[in-house]
């Protein structure tokens, strides 16, 4: 199968939020989709852009049944460690289910981490979901390590009215 | 105790480098740290900072024993979720043993969460050490969700030569 993968542009926020809506619903969370294409375009593509894109492209010909032609996205953005300095943090890979199996996310993992290096960063991460076997298998099939599992790592959060309250806590200084 | 909490400023950096080699001794990492303060100084100050960091100071007749005055950080920078938009990730939040249990950590984390609600995110994400049970229980406390116990999310990594394999491939496109 044909396919290229190219730096997103603005034009391509509506396919990738179109996306970021499948992935959702893949991982059984799509009620926690909050953005729309407009949210991306400010984001992404503006002065001080928030994330990096790269999208997918078939032919015309090989559009998908419902007629897209962009099939697969691979979202990123820098973080920073106070051990290694800059890295990359992926945040979304996806491809559409009909797309799989013809090399299209090996092809945008190994741009990300093109990138990574080029950028001088000394780590890409990601998170997923322990259930997400699939997803799992291919990451570590292509060396990454579990920190979770080999380190103990646990991600946390506050949002909502814990964020909240912890914003309003009488603060010193 | 008095304790003042501020924006660092690059002369900070050799306060905030000695800092995070103690907590990565406190970590059982300490090898991993692979930064310097002059790295500090040019990723964090410059033109294009890559985090932001407030630094807890105590007056002149309280300093530590080994005469620091810069007892304690919290370093952080915006990353971006596609269901939420833009969040604010804490990288490290360390205050010096000698001056625990003084509500320093606290007012660090409230103001870090101030500064997350100012920029409009949705949420404030950090990572913690299983083993690290004070430090857990304190976010707990605080209204942290742990979202790799109730969501399963695992941290994943490339780095070494996992990286460069991966950036090395064949890619398409």
């Amino acid at each position: 199968m044909d396919f290229t993968v190219r730096a997103a542009t603005k034009e391509d926020c509506k396919d990738i939020w179109r996306m970021i809506t499948e992935l959702a619903v893949y991982e059984k969370m799509a009620d926690q989709v909050k953005i729309s294409p407009e949210d991306l375009e400010r984001d992404g593509f503006g002065q001080n852009p928030l994330f990096e894109c790269l999208v997918v492209e078939v032919p015309e010909e090989q559009k998908s049944t419902d007629g897209f032609i962009v099939v697969g996205y691979a979202l990123y953005f820098y973080t920073y460690s106070t051990w290694t300095g800059v890295c990359v943090h992926l945040e979304d890979l996806y491809v559409m289910p009909h797309f799989r199996g013809n090399g299209i996310g090996k092809s945008l993992l190994s741009k990300v981490a093109q990138i990574a290096k080029q950028k001088q960063c000394a780590r890409l991460q990601l998170c997923a979901l322990e259930w997400n076997t699939p997803s799992r298998d291919f990451y570590a099939y292509k060396g990454a390590q579990d920190l979770t599992a080999t380190e103990g790592w646990h991600m946390l959060r506050f949002d909502g009215h814990t964020l909240d309250s912890l914003a309003q806590e009488d603060a010193k200084g």
